[in-house]
């Protein structure tokens, strides 16, 4: 999906880059001010804030206060990254719902910050252009599309994808496309085609609260793996185990993971699914993330290294281009009949008119730009939010970097329940996501995610800020 | 919801209703002639004809072959009944999925004429109005709707549906609402509410293939309750069977069951309720139905007995406004909360846009005349479907003729085997609905269930005839 036309605050950040690969800009050399670069190339200053925001996600320049944009000496970010967790290795029964409800409840409030919700700021997406799709679309909504969408989902956008698709190097059967209501439900289903009540199903520690809801509701035995926070899964850690016991699947999220942001780099994915595929163990790949970026291409998803149909790749657009019209699908390689077979059991079929808004939003060609500009938001998003937790949170705080997405993972001092202080930060209306939520055990009890995806809102630095304060104050009792 | 003004064909209807309980039109007697009437009264034939099939459909009047309309002996129907079926009361696991998978895919192709589809002829529905809705209702969604409509859906559209309900007499609790994507989900919700995997569910005989699929992929087990074509669930059997097993849930259609058409009066419904509560078992009630009747009002729900709140009442707008919008709900009485957080789990939230769209649409105030216009035609359909069935089908065929919904339900002679007819009948290019898709024991074998809500589709007679021609070749073998 490179074939669209760099924009400029991309281009600057490259040149730049250009400099400092080429030893022009050395480490600690600052970097041309913005007003002098808005002068020379035309740009205005947000773009320039953008580029070199952009080079300070890569770790290749940094802020210093009242001063500008320095060359970093070198490319470790400042804060500690988290440790990785040593899980328990023991089957779990799952229950984090009851704790996720309230969560979602809390962020319904628009008087909240939401710091705890799991979606950026709606102002970042083209509800506008999307509309104007979907009124075009359902006029042209006829009789007939009703069932041949019946219950795959609408020909024209599964073909959409899987050229999106192709363009990726993933090649998807025809017929393996379901549409589903959010990538929720894929991976609901696609879950449900592979296992059977009481199976063991291996997660990612810390995962993704709803994964472990999931598995609630299906009533299977969550198994966690360690998981860096750059690299993702524990090779070895999960070779082990699957020598071990009998495993029924792996859910993961292997670019950009939740709440980690984690990015498992190519060869480990393609290593990942050899490994499974040498133990005939499905992968349920959880790729929401995946458009969000912030290095120059799309990492490839696991699926890519997938010849067997064992991946079952889920995705959605709730993330990256139309939160609210729960547009999402799964390409469930062989397991593809089963999933839409279940689909049919549980809700027959998607709703038409918000596929068809997207598949015409799709064919007007905006997308590629959207995504663009929706990256450099976010990644920019990303920056301010590191220097506010820098900045306010106390020492020994560390804290995630990922290079997409738009969470950061913070491990507080070990004096800091990380749930107390959601519950202090609550009354002061702002949310957070306490690390209990992202384990079945339990664990994470010093941890918070933070939803770093609302560039603009005011509200959110300020809260950065307090929720800084009230962790100082937390550990310095 | 019967504010709505009188339609033209509805009010010849009750006045010629009249005259026959005033006995000023006598059995055997003629009723005035179609074009005479349209010159009294100022109207078009096809209102004349409306009307009288209304009046056919009540079993006022019959129409003889080039002479007219006249007023019956007996309100008996010509065709005798299918005969009700004897269960077996053994739960039994089910899987029925695969042969219902293949009617879906089967229904998915417009040259196949739709006799086994689900759906009434789509042009029935007011496409272009929804969509100059949907035009206006996706312009004003806004950023906050996103998070807001969490997961309960849309709060103007469960509002919309509380107004309706509580003008049928049935009050909902404000939190008790959960948009669901379809009644497919919301049914699929309820029941994972209330059972647990292995449990012991009671359902209709011959029941609903989408709630035998349901129950499979739950992993639950269907005891079948006999049911009359005419006053649905026989009580004293579902008595005794309560009385002898754990049941842990009853999935009915109480109103225009599906495929039998049965209505089970308010009284039925009521000792329904009762005999439910006295165990304390919870209804779930599937009315999707509820808005087809050929009768003067809406028949209540078993909702509005329901003064514990074990009844889970599961309805949509696939039927009788807006197939592939998938907007059904859920309203779930002291299982509530727990519907809502199993949706959560299941596909987080349903898309705005549809919901928005009806939304719209309804305050647009043209829902109650659509729905009158929709009866209409449904039940003429009805009309001349029976007179097919009755010309064409062996002797012996017994048919019932339900007082709403689109849906026959043929008991063929013995010779006759259904699914074998069904074969036949799709390399004709025509489908059906065989009687073994309608049970978790396969039995049912000589039965069909007919869709015949396609008025004006040619196609439809042509190949009801058919069907009757296939089935005289059949019987007489």
């Amino acid at each position: 999906m490179g074939d669209a036309k760099t924009l400029r605050y991309e281009q600057l950040a490259a040149d730049v880059r250009q400099l400092i690969d080429d030893g022009l800009l050395k480490a600690g050399e600052r970097l041309p001010s913005v007003r002098e670069t808005c002068a020379r190339r035309g740009i205005s200053p947000s773009t320039v804030f953008q580029a070199y925001g952009l080079l300070e996600l890569h770790g290749l320049v940094e802020a210093r206060a009242r001063s500008g944009y320095y060359v970093r000496a070198q490319r470790r970010p400042a804060r500690a990254l988290p440790a990785p967790a040593v899980p328990n290795l023991e089957a779990a029964e799952v229950s984090v719902s009851e704790l996720a409800f309230d969560l979602i409840e809390s962020t319904r409030d628009p008087q909240v910050v939401p710091l705890g919700s799991a979606f950026p700021g709606a102002h970042l997406f083209p509800f506008e252009s999307l509309a104007r799709s979907g009124a075009r679309a359902m006029r042209r909504l006829k009789a007939g599309a009703v069932t041949s969408a019946l219950t795959a989902g609408d020909a024209g956008l599964r073909d959409a994808l899987r050229r999106r698709y192709a363009l990726q190097g993933v090649a998807l059967a025809p017929d393996e496309l379901v549409i589903t209501n959010g990538a929720m439900e894929a991976l609901n289903l696609c879950l449900q085609a592979v296992t059977a009540p009481g199976d063991v199903v291996v997660v990612e520690s810390p995962t993704f609260y709803a994964a472990l809801q999931v598995l609630e509701r299906l009533r299977l035995r969550a198994v966690e793996v360690a998981t860096d926070p750059r690299e993702g899964v524990d090779l070895a850690a999960l070779a082990e185990l699957l020598d071990r016991q009998r495993v029924a699947a792996c859910w993961f999220m292997p670019t950009f993971q939740n709440p980690l942001g984690a990015l498992m780099p190519a060869a480990r994915k393609q290593a990942l699914v050899e490994l499974l595929q040498h133990h005939g163990v499905p992968l349920i790949e959880d790729d929401v993330y995946g458009e969000l970026y912030a290095s120059e291409r799309r990492p490839p998803p696991a699926k890519a290294f997938d010849s067997q149909g064992l991946v079952l790749h889920c995705a959605s657009f709730s993330k990256c281009l139309a939160p609210g019209y729960r547009v999402g699908w799964a390409a469930a390689g062989r397991h593809a009949r089963a999933v839409q077979r279940l689909k049919m059991m549980s809700s027959l079929a998607t709703a038409l008119p918000p596929q068809l808004a997207i598949g015409d939003y799709l064919a007007q060609g905006g997308y590629e730009r959207h995504l663009r500009q929706l990256r450099g938001a976010l990644a920019a998003a990303q920056q301010r939010a590191w220097r506010l937790v820098e900045r306010h949170f106390p020492a020994g705080t560390r804290v995630t970097r990922p290079a997409g997405g738009y969470f950061v993972w913070l491990q507080l001092p070990a004096q800091v329940d990380a749930l107390a202080l959601h519950h202090r930060a609550m009354a002061l209306g702002i949310s957070t996501a306490p690390g209990v939520l992202f384990s079945a055990d339990r664990r994470f009890v010093h941890h918070l995610r933070l939803n770093v995806g609302h560039p603009g809102d005011a509200r959110v630095e300020a809260a950065l800020r307090r929720l800084g304060e009230l962790a100082t104050e937390a550990a310095s009792r």
